[in-house]
């Protein structure tokens, strides 16, 4: 810190000598745009139309108004159509449906959600529950908006336990109807977008009753309104008011008093009911019928996770512009350093990019094993499973890095991230949400990691009790191997000075992939081990499972990050380009470096890392951040906005324009002689 | 999950057995609410009348009238003179003054910045920096809300880095005027609270020029408008617009175009121009004279770390009292289970309400020093160095756990988090600035650290070669010994039943301090090392510093930390009954066995802990947890918030209403015989 007025040296913003390698930054953004690149490209050209921006200064009931009308905007642009039938104009391409659907989070979240609501959830209920009677009917309405819905599941009393909610729905053979009722207030549906004003109809999630039985969760087509806009008979919605975010989205409640609808309104592809009441499905397991039906609706989480991560790409581009541009502090020279040269503004932003990079490649993937499933090319009950398997350890890790990616930019930016015209804040405001709608992060983890559990299991089934012993000794020994040995990482560094050298090469793709997929399998295998003992006490087993919640849902995160570095590394070997190849897998290596550390202390307990190795660690990271730093640019480049999409004012470029014209002010000033003397150097020359 | 519509059991909400220890409530508020007590319980009481709560609908325009509207009403109720001089009718109570302060956050965080802006920082320059004339002239149309007025130090090219700002103040003895201008837009003031419409004055930071000399940052008190409300000539201000909180403000910036002020509006305390043009000083050292005019400005970091506590702690008191209500998925014993008995929840929740503790606790301790400084009863130059480096090892820490509670306390809440009324969303929106503004955090750790290294120094001065030699060695002799002999916990666990017994005994308060302590003295003597090659050449120094910048600022943090437990230590120390120490214990050993657990790859690496007692440390946690779940309702009820200061219909007791009538319903038509069957029990009769 100094107090001189008077700056005449200037250091040039970005130096990228010619000896270090360069990228092919086309090439890069190819590869991030992945699979349905051309749907991505034809979207964002769309939204380049300022009639889709989001309109900072509206309060919520001209935002909600504005968001409506984009959604015929859309309709206009064929945008939102890519996944229904042909039949209907549609192009039964899910990919790219989802991936034309994401591309909207940086326009605005409200109007990719509320989009999200009409065609994601509300048409895709009936598209997906429903059979070719009701497509019929409803399908064009709802895919031209004529017909507004509502997506009602969630209920005040129960969001992530559906299977537990209060509504029902009780069979009349005398009037061959459906009785849609909610008996006690916390059965309201609660939080449904379209809900509070536009919605004219909604897919109402009930408890299905017939004949005195009832056959669980199904799903119902109920009008809510007249042609006149006047709620039928029965129904109730509330405001929900403003939010933390999405205010352009019309959230509401809905509650029923004994609304009749017609039989045939049941969304009977799963389960039918005959007008005397006879109930029938192809699935005979309820358990089993309601996780299918539930299934068919994984999109929404597919959508997030790529929303999500094209979110946290947009706001490194602002930071990470910005911190190129703005300078602060002299440096050693006398000029003021720009931030990123910072050591801890690269460590703030770079993992973090490095982090958003994987989970982009890892979304494509993601969204191909979708596509696959939902074009019925590879869709068998696994194919299923394996997809909401990957569907609930991705959503939670991109939706959480999402928020925290946001925020340490407005950080990084200071008070000028705080402006909301910075797009930093809004879009935090609005992502905050898609960490625990469409199932809460932390209950997607629980699942993923019961499913790890499962899938551990299976290895023993049908070993007897030697086959049992001889593993669990096994598993003994590899530990107290691992423990002792250090099998990998063993050499211990005698000579300091080529620490550096022998940690990069004790860490590299082979290594980082062993202790990343290592912990995975032994965080998997000890909570198994100490679950075991309540496999025939159901109290003694509830009590262990809640002991060991925390860490399963740490080992269900550690197999997503796992999902994400394998993704990452794929990408990587298919670039053809040698420096390009280089400096991501650089990238690659920050990333999963950087799991390492966080996960340090695990590694060192378990044995994984020598003391010595885990502590060259952090020093690796931060010698990866410093040969990135030339690159940041690029790297941001890459994601491929265009100034119509970022529209910040922070990453326009005014900011060098401004420490420009503040540095040739002082150059100038010196220049005329007639600068200030400082008091400082005054005092120095006399003395 | 099951698909059952009937629930006929239920389980007792709060379970607090007989055996177990009670805690005294009315004592612990009284702990927490701290030295000034009576002044928090005080404004506390003023805050009850709605008049005082914000309006959530209210657009930015309204919202801003309101917020001004509101600092009329604490002139009325004589809520924000404490600290001016009793000559003024204020009580010269700087303690008392910024706690009562503090306590606005909860109502409306809008209202306490803008008090803040008014009373603490436009205000306070005028009393601190200004002289007798000053205050008689300004002081008593401040108090009074007559002169609302800006405090104009932010630049848009420069904030953390004040020394270097761009404005200039040029003394023109032929007028005996100084001449306020705005060379180059980087150098305009920006984010400015009042500036954008309410101010019609402010003090402005610029270089002061006299005779050909730059003698550094000076304020000056600058009318802004004409008694129409029209700007002087030369004056311009525009309004920042919406931001991602603080609403109420109106921020916005402010430059100067030849702006001429009389020669005796410079606030000349530390610093004057004689009608001459002759600059005088009684600190005669330009650099020692910017900090000290800054230090007196420091109240705005003091009370930022009390309101972001206090923000945390409501934040906690809505989730806390929510998740004891909340019942979400089937227990064991077919009833549904309460949020906060799951272990992740407790997990979530509770280690961030020993912290919230703990940094409430460390705040009266730093309150109380303020308050003897700024009384002039204990106000050496050390004092004061003290205090500063108090305010930037704790602010930061308490802004960002604050963000990060009301986070998870939104998230712990689900989508009725995300609703406005709910208070959550609200809160953090309104506090994320305070994480950057006041002294950006980062920076402010950096300086911290910066105090450190001085500090480590200055154990070395005066020493020769040899003492330095032999301190060296001792310092790798204790390494080593510390690698390899793990003194203090070095006893390895033999026996796997008494692990949980033994793991207390090593981890309780003693050696928390050592662990917490030691790391942060090691951390420093590290970093020292290696910034040692750089002592004598500029370039590699700034190199070295930069590449440890990241480790310099987690070890201010760890030092912060320190003082955080140490401070709740003492206040446990201080109860009196026996039983509510006990349980306080408990919690303050949470906080602490959370902060070795979040820094346990570092006490491994250095040998600080064992693999085995390290691999201990987070079961530790659980069981602390499980341990303080009886007492969580009472901790947060001990924050002492009424019904007034709560405002969120979330932890109204509604949930547990609706919970109630939920569970009646279905026990009613479980005893009516009238239930449908479930297909499950109907399949499962059948086999």
């Amino acid at each position: 810190m100094v107090d001189a007025a008077v700056r005449p040296t200037t250091t040039p913003t970005e130096t990228n000598d010619a000896e270090t390698p360069q990228i092919d930054v086309d090439a890069v953004n190819e590869l991030l745009l992945g699979t349905w690149a051309d749907t991505r490209r034809q979207a964002r050209e769309m939204i380049k139309d300022p009639a889709f921006w989001r309109k900072d200064e509206l309060g919520m009931d001209e935002h909600r108004e504005r968001v409506l009308s984009q959604l015929h905007l859309l309709v206009e642009n064929g945008a939102v159509h890519r996944a229904f039938p042909k039949e209907f104009g549609g192009e039964e391409n899910n990919g790219a449906n989802i991936a034309g659907f994401e591309e909207l989070v940086v326009v605005d979240p409200s109007l990719q959600i509320k989009s999200g609501v009409q065609w994601g959830l509300f048409g895709s209920a009936v598209l997906q529950l429903g059979t070719k009677e009701h497509h019929a009917k409803w399908l064009p309405g709802i895919m031209n908006l004529e017909i507004p819905g509502a997506f009602a599941m969630t209920e005040m009393g129960h969001g992530s336990d559906v299977a537990a909610i209060g509504t029902t729905a009780t069979y009349d053979p005398e009037t061959e109807e459906f009785v849609i009722h909610t008996p006690f207030r916390a059965a309201w549906k609660e939080f449904l977008g379209n809900a509070a004003l536009h919605g004219i109809a909604a897919t109402v999630f009930a408890q299905l009753i017939t004949n005195g039985v009832n056959h669980g969760v199904h799903c119902f087509y109920v009008p809510l309104s007249d042609e006149e806009g006047n709620d039928l008979p029965g129904i109730g919605r509330e405001d929900d008011g403003l939010k933390g975010g999405l205010n352009g989205i019309d959230n509401g409640r809905l509650h029923f008093d004994h609304v009749r609808i017609p039989r045939t309104n049941l969304l009977n592809r799963y389960g039918d009911v005959a007008p005397d009441g006879t109930y029938s499905s192809a699935i005979d397991s309820p358990g089993r019928r309601f996780f299918t039906m539930l299934g068919t609706l994984v999109q929404g989480r597919v959508s997030l996770d790529g929303a999500a991560s094209w979110a946290s790409a947009l706001g490194l581009y602002i930071a990470i512009t910005y911190a190129t541009q703005r300078r602060q502090f002299d440096g050693a020279d006398g000029a003021e350093v720009v931030l990123l040269d910072y050591g801890k503004h690269q460590r703030r932003l770079l993992p973090r990019l490095a982090t958003t990079y994987a989970q982009i490649f890892a979304h494509d993937e993601f969204l191909q094993k979708f596509d696959g499933v939902f074009s019925g090319r590879t869709d068998t009950p696994d194919d299923r499973e394996d997809l909401e398997t990957l569907a609930a350890a991705l959503k939670p890790l991109s939706t959480w890095h999402a928020l925290d990616t946001l925020q340490e930019a407005r950080e990084a930016c200071g008070g000028a991230g705080f402006m909301f015209e910075n797009r930093l804040v809004g879009l935090r405001q609005d992502l905050d949400i898609y960490v625990t709608f469409e199932g809460d992060n932390n209950v997607l983890l629980q699942l993923v990691g019961k499913r790890l559990l499962t899938d551990y299991a299976k290895q023993f089934q049908g070993k007897d009790a030697a086959a049992l012993a001889k593993f669990a000794v096994e598993q003994t020994a590899g530990k107290v191997f691992h423990g002792a040995g250090l099998r990998q990482f063993g050499q211990a560094v005698a000579d300091l000075g080529s620490t550096a050298r022998s940690v990069e090469k004790g860490l590299r793709e082979e290594q980082q992939h062993e202790l990343l997929s290592d912990r995975v399998q032994q965080m998997v295998s000890d909570i198994a081990g100490r679950l075991r003992l309540g496999a025939k006490d159901r109290a003694l087993g509830a009590r262990l499972f809640n002991e060991n919640q925390a860490e399963l849902i740490e080992a269900a995160r550690a197999h997503g990050e796992l999902l994400q570095w394998e993704a990452f590394t794929d990408a990587v070997r298919s670039i053809e380009d040698a420096e390009t190849k280089k400096v991501l897998t650089w990238l690659r290596d920050l990333f999963g470096l950087q799991l390492i550390e966080k996960h340090l202390a695990w590694h060192l307990i378990n044995g994984r890392l020598s003391t010595q190795r885990a502590a060259a660690v952090s020093s690796y990271i931060d010698r990866l951040c410093g040969r990135l730093r030339p690159y940041a640019l690029d790297l941001v480049n890459a994601f491929g906005y265009e100034p119509e999409h970022v529209r910040a004012p922070l990453a326009s470029g005014a900011e060098a324009e401004r420490q420009d014209e503040a540095r040739a002010y002082y150059a100038d000033l010196a220049a005329s002689g007639k600068a200030p003397v400082q008091e400082k150097a005054l005092k120095k020359a006399k003395r």
